[in-house]
């Protein structure tokens, strides 16, 4: 028998193997204690609520609930949707303005399927999303990355890379951002609307993480922000989701954006998945309807936030001078760099290594980078341990650094 | 302020709004009888199991039902529908052997996304789905249509085409196809088998309408016949999905192949969705766990042989040598041509105005074509009316003929 060569697609060559993925093999170790996930704590779900929500909507609306819906999302949820960013800032969004997504995993695709074409140029957070990089790049794009500080996109430098590369559009993630978990501010966001009108070039905001702010709310996002600088709006794309706030099993993201992108992403979305789970939508929509998300979102801010400040306090005493962070005030992620200070590990790679000898993971920062890595970089995620396991495993980060 | 035109990719230029998503927006006429659909029935949902289902679901296991999974599809669910799929005749498929997908339209767009690159050639039936066509183009696929008759795909005639454009690969549904609702025989099926090994061409078998016979078992699946058929089996990609029997609201489909083309899917889909709402998963698991499913695919056999009766009698009473077709034997469609007999009408994008005119909906045949459409031809779907609405609306067919 031969074995025949499978003929694919020359975009799959655009795109390796996620290191992070390999990573993830080593973490069935047992006893290890991993900083490593991207994911929210599964003791957080509020697991009574969902269960009432979808007991709800199989009473309340089965053929509804379990039947092929529009592609545009599910009418009650894109309602409940639309409130939930009216509550967070955003006027004038109508239900029809924002179409549901199967994650905002999925609207990233569809912003990927309806704009770019093999050798276009996209701007992006360096470090960003790693999962956003790769996306892209199926598409066939030229991702360049501009350089991010404890206060967010540096603009300055990121408007002279709009000018000099002219990009399909910017892809930020403006609120505690993975994995940077940088807070841009609101003279930032203000100048990314603006060069985003000067330049008329579409600027993409992923926003998953801007509802778990642990002290002051974060400024506005760039959407709820679009009315302070005119002709911005026409220019924004929005990417929301419930995966950190309330689950991420239920695949609910969505997109709000100018009416001709959405109809372009919905006629794409057709041909991706026809629509995204009707029975998931119409249990966010009854989760929504029914109070629960301000309770949930306290909980999850309060239980997150200690974590937060356990690992910032564990890092410091002991890592010491070793590494250098900015402490978070939101989101799910520390951003580190080690300094090689008195001979200590100065490689992210070389340090997860010992680090998963003395029994704890995390991901070092290259693969987060779309360019110029800054192989000194890491990533801690403090939301799946407890305080104690936190400083057990920042301990053994000690005794990596010092074997 | 400017108005900015949004730079969409070039790949979006191969495809053209549905014109069945057109003709549904004339569904909303009041006491109209829809033919039109593709969907299955709501009130055949078997809502009190899928209830029971997802309740199990979130007491065994909120954690792993509400949190990321793997890309690849819940553990659980990919050794029911292994096992699902064992009850069909498929040997030796081990749950590693299938992936799930976001219902059995993203294995379509992965098939895509993987195998296809501008200018790829496809060949799929004529008629054949719809969105399937639109995907592929999506990827800058040409697509060629051959030609199917009452026995399925016209085997020598694919043949040739097969040696004539030498295909990335080649789309089938064999069994109850949308919109033909043709059998492909046994013989045909060894046929498409044998030419698979003998060019070395990949064949995606599309399955969703496979258990909806309505008496005699239907011949194998490909999938099922690839045994006796030697290295056919490492050419076959089988798209499976509950859509039809269970619910399309799940958004649970598979998708079986080569290792080495799953493999290149789940990365894809890691970029698409991230992977398929474990909620759904999680409660699909735990329905076939259940073993519900054989009761449920004979109520919805039961109904759908009565109203597929119903419509081929009706049709011959009311319409007589005006329209022509096979009985169908399973699925949800009878699939017609206009004779033009006696001066009937001949045309089905004209007729279909008529028969709104009068109160009765169905969609032409002609978007169903990749190439050389048949313009007499008609999809009439038998599903979601019942016996009284069935006969009703043929007869308003019958009128819109004598109009």
């Amino acid at each position: 028998m031969t074995a025949h060569r499978i003929p694919f697609a020359d975009r799959l060559n655009n795109v390796e193997t996620s290191a992070i993925r390999e990573l993830f093999k080593l973490l069935g170790k047992p006893g290890i204690i991993s900083f490593a996930g991207g994911f929210p704590d599964s003791a957080m779900f509020d697991v009574d609520g969902i269960r009432e929500a979808s007991a709800a909507a199989l009473r309340d609306e089965p053929g509804a609930a379990l039947q092929y819906g529009a592609t545009e999302g599910y009418g009650p949820l894109r309602e409940q949707l639309a409130a939930f960013m009216a509550s967070k800032g955003v006027k004038g969004l109508a239900p029809e303005g924002l179409i549901v997504t199967t994650g905002s995993q999925q609207a990233l695709d569809l912003i990927g399927k309806t704009l770019i074409g093999p050798g276009d140029k996209v701007i992006v957070e360096g470090p960003t999303f790693l999962a956003t990089i790769q996306c892209f790049r199926l598409y066939g794009a030229q991702v360049i990355a501009a350089p991010v500080d404890g206060d967010g996109v540096k603009t300055d430098r990121l408007e002279q890379l709009i000018a000099e590369h002219k990009p399909k559009f910017v892809y930020l993630i403006p609120t505690f951002g993975n994995p940077s978990g940088a807070l841009t501010t609101l003279e930032r966001r203000r100048a990314v609307l603006q060069m985003a009108v000067k330049h008329g070039t579409l600027v993409v905001e992923d926003d998953p993480y801007g509802d778990l702010y642990f002290g002051e709310v974060p400024p506005p996002s760039l959407l709820a922000l679009s009315d302070e600088v005119p002709g911005s709006r026409e220019l924004l794309v929005h990417c929301g989701s419930l995966s950190k706030v309330l689950s991420p099993g239920l695949r609910v993201g969505w997109m709000i954006g100018p009416a001709e992108l959405l109809a372009k992403a919905t006629m794409c979305k057709q041909f991706s998945d026809a629509h995204t789970s009707t029975f998931a939508q119409a249990t966010a929509a009854q989760y929504l309807k029914a109070g629960r998300m301000p309770a949930t979102l306290d909980k999850v801010r309060r239980v997150y936030a200690e974590r937060a400040l356990a690992m910032g306090n564990a890092l410091r005493r002991e890592l010491g001078d070793a590494i250098s962070f900015v402490q978070p005030q939101g989101g799910l992620f520390v951003w580190a760099r080690l300094t090689g200070a008195g001979g200590k590990p100065a490689d992210g790679n070389a340090f997860a290594k010992q680090a998963i000898e003395q029994g704890v993971a995390f991901v070092p920062g290259v693969p987060f980078y779309a360019s110029d890595a800054d192989p000194a970089t890491l990533r801690l995620s403090f939301a799946t341990a407890d305080v104690a396991k936190i400083e057990e495993g920042v301990g053994r980060l000690g005794r990596a650094l010092r074997t």
